[in-house]
């Protein structure tokens, strides 16, 4: 077995920066050390070796409207590693009434050619008996997350019935709630509001899914969380509004986490107003671009601790895809790509302003979201026994992004023009250099899923304070005879 | 026509202390000044002359269970002024498919016995195209409130749709909705799981209405809200959750309001926790009676102006009644009483610990909610041409709230005990002097309706900065050819 | 002696809106009602009478650096009625170690000068024992206020130390503290370093004076004068940082008053970086203009009620004084007009929006400060008995605001180019009209000054509240020997 | 070179939590695995092998009023060990006017009996020319914090315009501020207040430091610690408004930290109410004991990661040292102890009740100080390279705290009475065991100090995003010529 070795490097973690060289062996991490040597040797003099970035929130080969998100596994994970990104978590979706089982299955078809490592996050889309009884049987198979959307209504939306009940459900599994945190009734009428005023274009996304509809179904999540005893995880946290009731949360004790996206952090709503229908159109997502009072709030989120999270949500689909909605915004596919993106422009805009440090910006691309997701140190280390998932990253390497040049199957870019310096020299997935020199080197289906266990720490510690404080019967002395 | 004065009196209102008389004739105040003369006078000597107090949320000879609230308009409105307040609103509530205007019929029958005035808000039990068409027929019968419960599920409760659609039609007809705040999915979800553990007594009523589940409803209410571009009044806000979401929306310029009751201000859960049944489910309503954070909360959002209005929920049911669920507390009838009690009690706990002004005791009691409903000044003020609602206060008037020499209907008094100091001398209903001297002299059906206009000042207002702010479409130079 | 009457409107005030003609006589609304008649008669056909606005901060002739702001009571009266305010409130600034009742004469000598009534706020700019003794006797000249300052280090700057004592006093004399909200000692530091950096040009004032600064002060002077026992009003709140102090204060209970101004309402710090000094220069004031977000605060707390009144803090100086400071942004003369500018200017941007009721126009304008400095309703109403301030309101009348026809003496305005719509038609200062169909016609010397009583009723409340809080001696069984 | 194995427990560190063997040799970890021998093996079977903790705030043989508080550096880290801890961080006291530099020399001679490592804080106790010269010396000797105390007027509080001197020059030389965050001028003056009202006991103490006055000096601190541009750590923070100013800074980026202590976690202010002077009396320490919400304020804060360090600020005097105030609580000296009750209280009230996670714990007792400081992974860590701090924590081991078997030199013990379920096995100081199987085996001397580097990241981050943000010269075209 061929040792590779990553010298003359800065080994930078979330909590550590220190000079030493990592030695590879069989895909895992075996030596940290000064003077180490190898079969092959990977020169890191002047880059930071860093835990590969995760992303915990795509949508690759995401079935839509007849179609699929245009990046699949293949050139998703692609574009992922090109950006120093090695791992996704994917998200199962069934369709309705159908076994969430079924769904693995076609969720492990899909992914059956990925070029890094990936996970999936299992989305409760409907319920009952058999979603009640599937879910311990879906953590067996690792999969410890259960996705729910409170927005799509007719669609994926759940009402807060459902919520509850597969909250309370995860709390016994030991499972970990996940919600896209948007009121669906309220973006639905607003939708039908804005069309019948002749509010047909992109813009009329942004107008119809405002910061306040996505604060209220927040605020309303984590509620159901608390009262159900589960820890709960937003996904995409674009807004002060969200992030409010997030830290509210938190500073009562709550356990829930926040995800702002790159797109959220660096882009805003004046692209709506683009007065190019292509142009806004593609960057139609739920929630929308928020404007700077927004993004504020994330970053000093990521700086406080109150967000946790940088993912990407990407789900990619082209300008001929996004022209569906020509008429109607309503039919605009949802969904911008960014995993290509994530790292060079978190760190441009994140360490390279001092918003944050570099510790943190691993904690933020990897390390946090390993330990939620309880696939840490596996993932999200640079420790001896840790899976080689890892980015040597050069600080002064720069480019301007461009659609041309890019991995993803889509034919343009919402970062198109963005000037980034800090890009991957070398990207590493479990021990194999999928980007070498900074040329992408990726091998079809080298991917393996990563199972993840129920029961994580914060799981087990919350349940025992809602034993602890749970409501107790009053002993009573008088009670009248019962029927009066 | 025979005239009063009330003479050798300071008059008290929202605004101003000074010493005058008051003149009245044909109901209403015709002069105010010193030394005034009439056919009659009433000594209000060390004495304060405050408008009558107004009690907006009460619920009277309401249907339940095949029963009825025991306290009915004549019993009801006899305890009201027996401790100076001198008008009621109550909630007309439409059967499922009733019509609005039938209901209103069924509610001036039994407001018929009336001894002081009275008004209606109209709850919003169902929805569809009658309930929408028939809304501004209600604003012209002098209802410009609209009641909406998010709790009771199967019962009153509506859901986020109906909601919107509802407190849009508000906003076009220039009404007002109110709104009962608690997430009544939640709410079922965790009655029923109290009763699988066990948990069937009166504590567990509070168990399964605890302070986030109504500050979560009190959020999405005014979120709903604003989205639909209408003021909004939140009726029993009784946590610091609940207040907060009122609080963070004021201080975004949201034009909401929000009402404590007296038992939420001066009693506690510790009640719940008695040893004898009875006396705990006496203190059964929703939302239940919280701790002293909550009441501390609530006191200074009656300071700072955060919270407007102090009512009762006043929905009186006996013991026997009470006993409904001697089993199963869901089974208990919500309710308490407070009509006799409201006045003297906030008196006693609020400007008797200078936590109040007397001035903001008048404005809280009376002038504020007269203000919102848009009946003042007819109702709520001491001014020429008011209505001769009015009570001779008396600061050194001292009693034992005790249930035995009651007003109301039932066998009991959750108050019971408490020592108030400051209570009614007169109270005049339209001139008529109801309590004389301390002693109740009712006329069965001397009150009247009080019909209320919409379109109040705030709306208006709103609905201006709706129009100025709303989402413009976008003027585009390209777009793609449709269907491309 | 002469009536007039002011026929064919609509009064407008704080709480009311109704069609009804006004009688003065004697300087003295005597009549209120329909179809009055008089010696004379105003025509207010189509506008609103409205109680004339207080502009409670004002510092007319203000000695500085040798010379004086350069309006006086002559001028700065002439330009507040012009704009349809009718009395103002100025700042005895006694030099150090003068008496305080010295600095009365002072400022009565400057007054007599003034075209509408007046009052003084006391500063205190020192501290010893005769300013200890003197308080009282000047609320007995019936100045109730007492302005600190917590920024102007080596100038009018006091200590915490200072600050305590003087509330501590003003609480036993029942009197109202005033304070200007910024950390001294950090502007000085700042300010010194930015000139160290050559950073000396005017927008360098705005760099010295953070938000942050004004918000840690005015978190510090309500904590401090809620450990005194009295209530506490913060001048030209211009900053979230400060309001949420303010409201933070509020919403536990705490009597905290705040006071924007029109200029940080509706003018922001782009204006700083106009490239002509000149520009820049004139609008410099303490606190400096803020950005959006700040003014977006603001606007919502007069909505809500945590923000009470709308001011100038008028104190104006020439482009040659200002020109003072054209090598040291520190030498600039801090202050900027607006008397005659307030009330179009927040019609313009409150009532033509939607974002203010007129009846909250009203409040803020004049109402709340009458009833915060306890001259309601001499002042501030329009009711029977109170003096004839009013101002006729044409709601159609506007203008661009242009320096050249302005009244005040000064050569430039801050609002330049701005246009309004909404103007007097008339004002009445005690009955005489200043205002005549637009045209000023003042009468120098017609101002008398308002005398105020300490001990509001809030005071009051607020020092029974302390008592009853009070804290209590232990009583102890078990006391060790003295000396051990 | 002897070697020691520690074998058969589970490793709990502040991110993981796993099964294996740890060597030391040399008094570091050189080995950290499976299977693991060594000469002398500690059995850890059912034990968890944690990093010891740190207490960042303790004052050990203090100079007090002629005499020193009584635990010096020998029973002070003896108490530590036997409680887990296993390094100590005290504070330099100068004197006013000495040298910096010659205050270390002192406490170099008080640190030489210690059992267990330590390191310093410099405290600003005066502020000069020499002061700030001798600060980046001071820096050189391996102490990069410096104290200020904003109380103890007239000992050792600085003013704002010291604070702000030395933090910016804490921001030049890469260090980290620290602040004692109490009002001293509104203390003192409350202070004399109560005494003149012949308030002189204990509770008096309580009554003159209100969580008010912790809360205003700690936003105060924070304000001008991010004008200077450098981050803040805010020792012992007791109170919901300290933390939310803490969290409300943190909530805008700003990088501030907070310190619970463990006796504000779990003793409330019940305590100064008891009849026994003694008892009140040995309670007496600023900021004193708080009420439940408080605490839950606090928990919160270290559930959310708002406030990150557990403390003891240990401070002890005996009974006859606090009688020193018997009849004046203004000369009872300001102390408790903890240092060996900490993680026993911590591990009980935290872990047992599921409030925290059993990472959490170690973060707050060690690993997040450890960073703070920068001395991780020295301290904090359980890392091949890292000091062998170590202890094997039994889970099932218990225990009632009694003054009677402490370590601590004084005759009484704040936790007397409580139970507490969690104690160190063994605990081991750079590899020296100094508790065996739960004895304590101190060698006085073996205690080595720490010397810390300071420009942390997180000071070079914020030094760079202070320069991204830093005020610009506005470039202009119009400036008139000087002197007008």
């Amino acid at each position: 077995m061929a040792s590779k070795v990553i010298k003359g490097g800065t080994i930078v973690t979330a909590d550590l920066t220190y000079d030493a060289d990592v030695k590879i062996e069989g895909g895992v991490i075996t030596e940290i050390g000064p003077n180490l040597s190898g079969d092959e040797v990977l020169d890191a003099t002047g880059a930071y070796i860093m835990p590969g970035g995760i992303d915990p929130h795509t949508h690759l080969e995401m079935p839509f409207m007849g179609t699929y998100s245009s990046d699949d596994f293949e050139s998703g994970t692609r574009a992922a590693v090109a950006g120093g990104t090695t791992m996704v978590v994917d998200f199962c979706l069934p369709d309705p009434n159908q076994s969430l089982l079924e769904a693995i299955t076609r969720w492990d078809n899909k992914s059956s050619r990925a070029n890094c490592d990936y996970s999936f996050h299992m989305a409760i889309t409907w319920w009952g008996e058999q979603v009640f009884n599937e879910m311990p049987e879906v953590t067996k198979r690792g999969i410890n997350t259960f996705k729910h959307f409170m927005a799509y209504k007719g669609a994926l939306m759940v009402d807060d019935d459902e919520m509850y009940s597969s909250f309370k459900r995860c709390a016994e599994i030991g499972a970990l709630p996940l919600v896209h945190a948007e009121n669906g009734d309220v973006v639905a009428q607003m939708q039908a509001q804005l069309l019948a005023e002749g509010n047909n274009g992109p813009e009329a996304h942004a107008y119809s899914r405002p910061a306040a509809v996505e604060g209220e179904a927040t605020n309303r999540a984590i509620m159901i969380a608390d009262m159900a005893g589960v820890p709960v995880y937003i996904v995409h946290t674009s807004s002060e509004q969200a992030h409010e009731a997030i830290r509210r949360a938190r500073q009562n004790g709550i356990r829930a986490y926040g995800e702002p996206l790159i797109q959220h952090l660096t882009l805003d709503d004046s692209e709506y107003a683009h007065p190019d229908w292509d142009h806004a159109a593609r960057r139609v997502m739920s929630p929308p671009f928020r404007n700077k009072k927004h993004q504020d709030s994330l970053w000093a989120g990521l700086q406080s601790g109150s967000l946790q999270v940088v993912a990407t949500d990407h789900c990619a689909f082209t300008t001929e895809q996004k022209r569906n909605g020509i008429d109607n915004f309503t039919l605009i596919p949802n969904g911008t790509g960014g995993l290509e993106d994530r790292m060079p422009m978190l760190w441009t805009h994140g360490v390279g302003t001092g918003r944050l440090t570099m510790n943190e910006f691993v904690a933020v691309t990897s390390t946090n979201i390993a330990k939620i997701l309880n696939m840490y140190p596996k993932k999200g280390a640079v420790l001896v026994g840790a899976d080689a998932d890892l980015v040597v990253w050069d600080p002064n390497k720069e480019k301007t992004i461009v659609a041309d040049t890019q991995q993803s199957a889509i034919d343009y870019n919402v970062f198109e023009g963005k000037h980034v310096k800090g890009l991957p020299r070398f990207t590493l997935s479990r021990g194999k250099v999928v980007v070498d020199d900074g040329a992408v080197k990726t091998e079809e289906g080298h991917g393996e899923f990563v199972g993840r266990e129920p029961y994580t720490a914060t799981n087990k510690a919350l349940s025992k304070w809602k034993q602890v404080t749970a409501p107790r019967k009053v002993e009573r002395t008088g009670i009248p005879a019962s029927g009066v």
